[in-house]
Order: C-alpha cells, then sequence, then structure tokens
C-alpha cells in the first residue's frame, strides 16, 4: 500500500500563484511515489490533480456527488460519495497526511478533522487563506507544520506520514 | 417548526467554569424556547443538556455510533448516526446557530462546517479552546461573532438565526 | 427515552390506501406514547407524521439535504444531515424498530440496514412494494415479522423493540 | 476514466465455491481493463480483490473504519470512510455497475442503493443468499439482471455499465 497525501483547498481560487503552487505540490506528490488524494473538483483540486498526472502518479477525487463526471479530468480514481460536504471527512481519513493550500472554510473543516484524526497537517505558508491563518499554530495541543515551498511541504508530509505508520 | 440552536464543544473538558457556562448556554435556549442541538455525548454537551433540560427545554443529541445508549442522560430525543466523527456536519446542518463554548479540533470542524453553510456561528468568548481561538475572527469572508456571556450568546444565535429563515 | 420507531416508505405514492395506512400507524405510533422516526420528505413519511402529530405525538425527520425547509410540514424535528440518500441509514439506526408500508428501492436499503443492525422489521402486509415482497421473509437468517393492521404493526414494533433495550 | 465494477457481497463466508467465484469475478473485472471497487474487508471482498490483483488489475477498498489497515491486503486504493456501514451508499454510486455474490443484508443494501442510483445490477445466480434471492427479480420496476458464470456476470456489468456514460 502506497503512501496517500492529501491536498485540501478551495475550489474557487483565482489567483495564479495559489494554482501554480498547487501543481507543484502534486508534481512533487507524484515524484515521490506515493498517491495524490483530494476532493475531485476544481481550484487547488484540479490544479494538483494536474501536477500529479504530468508526473506520472496516481490521483483520487472524493467527490461530494454522485456523479462521476462532476470530478475534473486529472482524476483517475474517483469515488462519488454522494453525501455531499460531509464527504471532507473522508479526505481527511483517507489522507496518511494532508496539505493545505489556501483555503476557506471548507479546507478549514478538512484540516481540523485531519488534527482530530492525528494525522500530520502541513500548511503551505504564503499560499494565503486557511493555510497561512494556520501555519504553526498549535490546535488542540496539536501542531499544524508550516512548508515554505511544495517540496518541503511533500517531504513533511511524508515523512511524517511514515512515522504514523 | 422550533428554532434549534446548537452548542458545540469538547466531550473531555474538567473545567467547572466551562461546564457552568455550557449549563447556563443549555437553559437559556430552553427559556427562549428554542430546541437544543448537541452531539449528545458529555463535557459540554452533557452540560448544555443539563441546562436545557432543567429549565424545561428539549434537547436533541446527534451522536457517532449506532446505539443510542451512547447518549447522556439529558437527551431526549437520539439520533443514532452510526457514521462517526461525520456526525459533526450533521449537528451542523441540523442547527439554525451554533454556539461554540471552549473546544479543540472536533469543535473546530463543526464550526468550519457551519461557517461553510453560512449559519451564524457565535463564540462564547473566555471559555478558552477554539472558542477563543475564533472569536471575532473573518475566516473566509464570514465574521464568527463573540459573545461575552451565556444569555448574550443565546441572543445572538437566535436573533441571528432569525435572519436566515 | 422514548421508544422510537421507524416508518419507512416511498416519497412518492399515489395510493388512497397506502397514504391511509400511513396515517394510521403514525396515529397509533403517538397514542403508544413512542417518538415517529422517519425520512422527513413527501408520500407514506408526509402521511405517517400527519397521524402521529394529529393524535398529539413528537415526530422527527431525517432529510438528505441540508436546508430544513424541505420537511413536510408535520416534522416537528428536522435533522438536516445533508448527506443525501445515505441518511436512510440513520433512519435505520434511529429507530428502534421499523415498520414497512409500501416502498420502493430507497426503502428496500433502509429496511436492509435495519436488519443488519439488528432492528426489528415490521411489513404492513398488502400495502404493496417492498412491505409485500419482504413480510415473512428470512433475509440473513433474520425474519422479517408481518402485520396485517397499522394497529398490529406498531403493536409488533414496540413489543420487539422493548426486548432489545 | 477507467469504468469502476462493484463486487458485493458478504464478509464471512466460509464456502470455497463462492470465493473461488468471487476470485474469478475479480480476475474477470482486470482482464476487461475496469477497476474493481468492494468494500475492503474479508470474505467476497478479499477474494475478489485477490482475483483482479493476480490478473494485474487495480483495486479499490471502500472500508468502515477510519485506519487503512482495516483493509485485506489486495487492496491497492484504500478509501478510509470512517462512516461505518453508511459507506455501502458510496461502494454503490462508485460502481458504475454492481456483481452481487451471495451475501446478506448488508450485501442486500447496497444493492437496494445501485438501484436506487439507476445502476445496473447483476446477480451471480447460484452463488446463493441474497444473489439468488434478487436475481430476474423486478424491484421498483428496475430488473435484476442474473448471470451463470463469473465471465458472463462481468460482460453484462461492463456493457450496461457503458450504456449510461
Amino acid at each position: 500500500m502506497k503512501t496517500q497525501i492529501g491536498v485540501i483547498g478551495s475550489k474557487d481560487i483565482s489567483s495564479g500563484n495559489v494554482l501554480d503552487l498547487a501543481l507543484k505540490v502534486g508534481r512533487e506528490i507524484a515524484r515521490t511515489g506515493a498517491i495524490l488524494v483530494c476532493g475531485g473538483l476544481t481550484g487547488v483540486m484540479e490544479a494538483s490533480a494536474k501536477g500529479a498526472k504530468e508526473a506520472g502518479g496516481t490521483t483520487i477525487g472524493i467527490i461530494p456527488g454522485n456523479v462521476k463526471s462532476e470530478a475534473n479530468s486529472f482524476i483517475e480514481i474517483v469515488i462519488a460519495t454522494g453525501i455531499g460536504y460531509a464527504r471532507n471527512t473522508i479526505v481527511a481519513t483517507t489522507s496518511d497526511a494532508v496539505i493545505v493550500i489556501a483555503g476557506g472554510s471548507g479546507t478549514l473543516s478538512e484540516a481540523a478533522f485531519a488534527l482530530n484524526m492525528g494525522k500530520p497537517v502541513i500548511a503551505l505558508k504564503g499560499s494565503g487563506g486557511i493555510a497561512d491563518l494556520i501555519a504553526n499554530r498549535e490546535i488542540d495541543g496539536k501542531l499544524v507544520l508550516s512548508a515554505s515551498s511544495p517540496v518541503e511541504a511533500v517531504r513533511l508530509g511524508v515523512e511524517k506520514a511514515s512515522l504514523l505508520t
């Protein structure tokens, strides 16, 4: 079983910089041989899946709806949950570690769930939104790690995930 | 249909002060004629349900397990979800407004979901934990309201909930 | 904590006879002092909730969507799950016994879940659909009970539920 | 995106014949180039995943718990839902068609959900349990197809799935 790294962030994102960071995170996940897990929709999810696919990786999209075509075109394996945004909890439980890029309240719910499950959470510092809000913050006795680049974020994610298994 | 006010906070809480605040919030919810919604377990959930019952109110406990006896003894109506901590999302969607008392990462996930659903979130300032972390903070363009007493928290919750319906 | 009796059946039902049976089942649940649990939508769910309310009972509607107004007007307590038809599992786990009236594939999924959870399942014989298909049938070593009237169905439900707790 | 074929059946199965049928179904799914989806546990799920892996296929296990190690050793991609048996609904929504092998009440809930979602359901006739109960039966206006061999079951599943997309 390969390491499964989650990438969480908004579906509504217009910043080219954030999308570029997501693409690089996805690419790096694939390069390390891990599988990318995300919510399967647009924005950060799509950009990271694109990066992973371009680097020959495997991508899993855990979507809210029950129709596979809702997933973006870089998702190889679609999990059509049909449970709406409660699927955020499954993104967290299915990932061995989670990387946060920008993001809003939905992203915060996923990060909080991941912390609650004892999963390593790495915030990509400088990407804005929730990532910058929680980077280096201790929540409920658990430290949200901070990474200053996509490569560092993935390295931390893979390293911390390996300590859990 | 009556207004349904959610109370979220940790099941593991030893502070008498926090439990007392929760009791008073529950009591006030009942006094206003609203129904109390919570996660049905111990700590803040139990204390607030106790307060509501003592004041003659109705209490709903949305529990993670599938056995009704998991609920605390002040819960009148048990929703045994069987979906684990994904039930946090249902606490948020079932409440017309949510009051945050202290709390950890699980509480944060519920507050984030409530914000994501556009529900009013009121943090009881001074109760510690997540409540103090998010009070008066804007997350994803949505302001977490701050209340300085149980009475003010419930008043804000009922008032903001009424604007939604 | 009161006994919670689930009523399951289609939202799309045009037969006056089936709706009348559902109304009578709801009324009888209220008369015995139990709480009615259902999926909160139209058809069998609405008719049974109407019967329970007219007899002074309490009604819980566990709806698929995340907006309370989706519930029919006889629902007193709305659980807005937001998890779509996966909410069928919660109707089953929240009920101490389940009464099946007519019904299609969604109803079958609820009945199967209830059996899987070891809950008593009572089919109202003669109401058609799934109820007639599974009445008196042994599924997976568990017998689906058969009732020939609303009064008998509720009596069996309450009686068998009491043996579990 | 590849076709995703679900295999549903009991985790508790001792019949060598049933396990052999499951193995052959899994193998055939891989041979056709489709991805196998299952509940990730033992019995029919494990045997079918073993067959698919031996034939070089991809296997997805959608497990009830939130710990990846709960999955059997032939699962390549683990979706740790943490939502208990409500995960049955996700097995149904994630599959483009579902093949039923033997099975009990849990299997029946999955088959009923699949029918409810309009997915083709193929029962492997002669495997016993739920498969034999529902083969060739019309439920709610939807016909459960019957297959007399693993090869026929997979052929029907892939063929009917292709008509949906």
